[in-house]
């Protein structure tokens, strides 16, 4: 997917509706949390086993929707932030390699 | 940002710490609602109007970490469940723009 | 009020109904932390001033009820760790004293 | 554990600090979704029977101190809206006694 369209399509779904106004850092990083545990609940009560068979359940879509719903205000927010998406996962990215090498996390899910 | 190339190099960071394991449905679901609490823990006693000038603060590279964290469990969630983002995305900017009529919600933050 | 009755009361409820078996730590700590979020979800597009009305709106039940839910699992999960929540409250609240001394903190949010 | 003297205590730490200003109901309701994660992703990448055991590792004080940060900002939360908490998880209980009944509800987790 390429984001750029689907900012600047959400920008203008925001704007022509006046909601520039909510649509603070603040409150745009809740509405992401909200949103996020909105798609955690679908997986609450799971097994990890049936966690993983989700899609080809009832709940299929409804997992489909929230991901695009988190999709949506993270893509807010590092709008109204001006935040270069792919700048900011390179630097990540970099540094999770740095902090978790292959070396020692293989195999281990320890904070590091 | 085009997320194929992101998704490729997540998976490709996963499988050679063999990660696999722990990246069920479930467990990726709960990283992704536990970074954008992090993400949200920076505006948590901010005013609106502070959290708009977040990025000339100090805390602004953590914003742009935490906002990396989200997107990279996001895109590795999708990945195992095999989601297509931009159809996601495609359906619920669609639904979203029939709920939220521009005439019923403009200016009004309303859930319909 | 007294929280005894109720940990008991809920972990009979949670018997009755064999419910131990989805009440693990992490379960509870999952359905707590999406108790917090449909409770925040209600906040989420209210100024702050708004916020502190929100009783007298159509929404005050919904609160008592949220704040009840993200209680009983609080409860719940504190039983199933055999957690003293009256001394786990002391070893915090001194320690919290310490750490935010009114003579540092007076108005100001700022983590220490 | 008695509630009403931490609620209490907790107000007085408040005030003290000059607090109540970032107090809103909408900050604190925040606050608490904030620390119910930071509760949660002690339990991250946890087997259900990992997080069972969970009291007797080096997180096990951790998660003492999560549990209390959360408990602390319900009690906050509930005074600055008055709410009355025994009353509420009355109202609560007896009305998820109604809609999960023994009956239909025996060893299973799905949502009435």
């Amino acid at each position: 997917m390429e984001t750029t369209g689907w900012t600047d399509r959400l920008r203008t779904f925001a704007e022509e509706r006046e909601w520039e106004q909510f649509h603070t850092p603040k409150n745009l990083a809740m509405a992401l949390s909200v949103e996020a545990s909105e798609l955690l609940e679908i997986f609450q009560w799971l097994t990890p086993e049936e966690s993983a068979g989700v899609m080809r359940t009832e709940r299929g879509q409804a997992v489909r929707d929230e991901v695009a719903d988190v999709m949506t205000y993270l893509l807010r927010l590092a709008d109204v932030l001006d935040i270069d998406l792919n700048a900011a996962m390179a630097a990540k990215v970099a540094a999770s390699a740095k902090r978790y090498t292959v070396e020692h996390s293989k195999g281990s899910a320890a904070k590091r």
